[in-house]
C-alpha cells in the first residue's frame, strides 16, 4: 500500500480507540454513520478513509468491529513494536513518559535522557533514566526509533541532530524551537504555546 | 482587521518568539530570509504573512524588530490579557500548568479545576486547584475566557460542556476523546497518542 495522507493516519487512530470502546461496549459491527458521529466528522469521510484500506462493509450489518481494529493494526502498528526515548526530564517530560505508558503496548518508552545529574539514574513511571552524553550508545543498542524531545528551545536542535545520528527515524518536538531534519525524518512539532496563542486570538476576534 | 487564517496565526507567534530572540542578542532589523530561516520556512511566506498584516520593512534595513514585536502583540494579545482555567490536575495537568506559567504573562492561567478531595484546595506551581463542583461560579467570577482539558476520556465531553455553559470561548482539549462544539466557541485538539501513533506510521513506511 502506498503512504497514507497525514489526516488519513490521524484518523484511523482515532477510528481504532473508538472501535476498542465499541468493541468492549459488545458491539459486533458499527456503520459508518455510527463512527463518524462518535469523532464528530461526516460518514463520507468515514467510508473514503475506509475505502482507501480497502476494507468494504455490508449495508446491512455495517463494518465487523474486530476486523478493522485488526486491519487498522496491521497499517498503524509494527509487529515487534516501536521504541522510543524522551529526552528532557522536566515536568512535561515526565508527564508524557507518564501518560504516554498507560496508553497503548505498541508504543514503548524504552528509555529518558537528561544533564542533570539529580535526573540521572532514576526511574521515571517505570523509565530508567540515563544521562545525556550516552544518548548515542543506548538509542542504538535498544534501536530506538522515535524520539521525543522536551528539552527547553535553545537545545532543542542539537538534541534533533544527535537523536537523528544515532539512528532514530521520527521526532516528535515539544520544545517551542522549531527544528529542521532531512526528508527522511518524519518530524512532527507540538508547540503548545503557539496552540494556546491561537485559541486566544480566536477567542478575541 | 478581518479574521487571520489560522497558519498565519501560528506563524505570528512563532515570529514573535523567534524576534524577542533576536532583540535580547541586540538584534534591531531583520530581513525576511533571517526570519524565515530561522524558523524553517520561505522569505516569501514571511513577507506574504507580513503583507496581511500590514507592515512592511525596509529594502536596506529589513523589518524593525521591536515594531514587529508590538505589532504582531497588538494582533494576538489582549491588552488586560486572557484567563485560563485547566480542568483535570493529572500528570498531564501539572506539566502543563507549569509548563504555561514559566512563559508568557499575557496568557495567565488563574484557576485548575478537579475532582479528587486529594487534589482540591491544594496549590499546583502557584494556582489553586478548586472543586469541580464550583467550576461555573469560578469561570464567571474570574471571568476565565479559556479551558484547558486534561481529564480522562470519558468526561472530556461533559467537562467541554460545563465549561462553556459557563462562558468559556476557546478550549484546547487534550483528552484522548474528541469533543463537539458549537460554531462561536473555537477549539484547538491536541491528541498526543494519535500524533505518536503518526510518527510511527511513517517511521514504519
Amino acid at each position: 500500500m502506498k503512504n497514507l495522507p497525514e489526516k488519513t493516519v490521524e484518523r484511523l487512530s482515532k477510528y481504532r480507540r473508538t472501535l476498542l470502546i465499541a468493541l468492549a461496549n459488545g458491539k459486533d459491527h458499527i456503520f459508518s454513520h455510527e463512527l463518524a458521529y462518535m469523532i464528530h466528522i461526516t460518514p463520507v469521510q468515514v467510508r473514503r478513509d475506509l475505502m482507501l484500506i480497502s476494507h468494504s462493509g455490508t449495508l446491512r450489518k455495517g463494518y465487523d468491529v474486530k476486523e478493522l481494529i485488526d486491519l487498522i493494526s496491521s497499517i498503524l502498528d509494527s509487529e515487534q513494536g516501536i521504541k522510543i526515548a524522551v529526552v528532557g526530564i522536566g515536568n512535561l517530560g515526565r508527564a508524557i513518559i507518564g501518560y504516554i505508558s498507560g496508553q497503548r503496548t505498541k508504543l514503548k518508552i524504552v528509555a529518558a535522557f537528561d544533564t542533570n545529574p539529580e535526573k540521572v539514574d532514576r526511574i521515571f513511571a517505570g523509565i530508567a533514566c540515563y544521562p545525556y552524553n550516552r544518548l548515542n550508545e543506548i538509542i542504538k543498542k535498544e534501536s530506538i526509533e522515535i524520539g521525543i524531545i522536551t528539552v527547553p528551545a535553545d537545545s532543542a536542535s542539537e538534541v534533533s541532530e544527535k537523536l537523528i545520528l544515532a539512528g532514530v527515524k521520527g521526532i516528535m518536538n515539544f520544545s517551542p524551537r522549531s527544528i529542521n531534519v532531512s526528508s527522511n525524518i518524519y518530524l512532527e512539532e507540538l508547540d503548545l504555546i503557539t496552540s494556546l496563542e491561537k485559541v486566544a486570538y480566536y477567542v478575541k476576534h
